[in-house]
């Protein structure tokens, strides 16, 4: 079993949806990702920054997952990073209604020193050259670094996204922005340009149509698991790359046919994320009901066609 | 091996994509399904109407392939259904420039007496009152009655196709025509709100999002091919249809394990459809490519965890 180091927010969410509207709840990405890889029960730490409002129980919650909280700078006279959203009727899109990034305006990631050495990195969407800060940390060089990360870099910090992209082995980017990162619509294409802007495997993250794997001319496709009803789509994408990571973690083999599982794994976990507010699904979350739900994604996909 | 007889529209289309555009070319629901459901080597006959300026050729094509023709009437002088369109540079939406219904207007189809006896029925895309009575001519209950439908009869022939709805096994129907036919924007409620319309089976095309496959509390996933390029969708869910019953046909065995195998053939010749203007991809289409393709979508989509 590998080592699994996380950077990415920690923070508090409210969220409006068709379904009602939540207080601040916790959330953030390195939150969901964490939450996720701990499915694997992998040694895993979380490298963030919270304010002095953010409540001990959360941080407990964590630790009470295995997932190690000492690189969690908290900042006593800081408030935590928030973020408010309401999603549309559809659940594909949501207007942001407030982002205050307080205390992590000021964020310099701190590797805990057990945690230099890890295997597996997972860079969760922050500026590029906070993610670059991490791998500079690292004592040994990684057997896998997953980077995160969104249109808003793009827009603002293209040049550290592709200098931190030159250092990475997965990257995990939705649809729209692999299309706006290489001006390309095929996301074939796309997939193509962005493998030779560093990343040797892309991983491009559809929503409810599931998420593609490419590597070299290989593509492996996992669906989203069809839902009656999707609750509350905050954290999903996370979700989908914690768990992604973690199985990577868990298993210790970066092979494509391993990172299939790892896909479908990440689709697992992301079907359950959705089905309540924020994290609650997650915190709540047991293995027979992933191991459960994983023969579901085999029903799903799996056929049987003999081809001589 | 069963008997398929394919009522739809014998057609000239002229098309409008950003790589180029078309004089009048051979098109039509039954011409695509018709290539589609040849693959198989089926006995399969054509039920459809055209104009005196249908070129002799087209119709020499569809025999070349063992479609039978008799069932398409030739109004010697009246016009063939015409129909033109542009689409846009995502290829996922197009204008209509031009229907011209021309002889289609009077049409009354006619079921080759040979063919009475049809153990699998394809409806293609007609006005429900005409795909009725294709159902009343035939002297046996088919095995299977698969249905094609669109947006426009539910806005103009809504109660009509409800009729005929409740007498055929599977609709193949686009996940916005779903939505609108129910009401309910998850596929999943709306899958189950059409199967108590009538279907015993549902199958949802979501285009380049691939396609599921709905039977009581089974669903199955068949994605689209992930392609560098779209050269012109035209056809390509008759396409998807037409592989979908000739498989049928073929193996005369209406599982839902074995329509599994009939959603990923369907989903392997739409993917070759797409890569020339109209049909001229099918037209030349060789069982290896079909083979090959196969394979590349087991690659796309089978994986290897072991679940106890």
């Amino acid at each position: 079993m590998s080592k699994l180091v996380i950077v990415g927010t920690v923070a508090f969410d409210a969220i409006e949806t068709p379904f009602g509207k939540t207080d601040k709840i916790l959330g953030g990405a390195a939150t969901f990702i964490g939450l996720a890889a701990s499915q694997f029960k992998v040694d895993s730490a979380i490298v963030s920054i919270v304010g002095g409002d953010f409540p001990k129980k959360y941080l407990e919650l964590l630790e009470s997952k295995n997932i190690n909280t000492s690189g969690i700078e908290v900042v006593e006279n800081g408030k935590t990073f928030f973020w408010s959203g309401r999603y549309h009727n559809d659940m594909n899109s949501r207007d942001t209604l407030i982002t205050e990034l307080n205390v992590l305006a000021e964020f310099n990631p701190v590797v805990p020193s057990n945690f230099k050495d890890a295997e597996i990195v997972m860079l969760g969407n922050l500026h590029p050259l906070t993610q670059m800060s991490v791998l500079d940390q690292m004592t040994s060089t990684p057997k896998l670094v997953i980077l995160d990360t969104m249109n808003f870099w793009m827009d603002c910090a293209l040049d550290d996204l592709h200098k931190v992209m030159k250092r990475i082995d997965v990257i995990t980017i939705n649809d729209e922005e692999a299309r706006q990162l290489t001006g390309e619509y095929s996301l074939v294409v796309a997939a193509r340009k962005i493998h030779s802007m560093g990343p040797k495997f892309v991983v491009i993250k559809k929503g409810e149509h599931g998420a593609l794997l490419f590597h070299n001319d290989n593509v492996f496709y996992a669906p989203a698991l069809p839902l009656e009803e999707v609750f509350d789509p905050t954290g999903a994408g996370d979700t989908f790359a914690g768990g992604f990571a973690g199985y990577i973690a868990r298993t210790g083999d970066t092979s494509f046919e391993n990172m299939k599982n790892a896909v479908i794994y990440g689709s697992t976990l992301a079907s359950f994320c959705v089905e309540k507010f924020g994290t609650l699904r997650m915190e709540q979350l047991e293995s027979q009901e992933v191991h459960q739900r994983l023969q579901q994604f085999k029903d799903l996909t799996q056929f049987e066609i003999e081809l001589s």
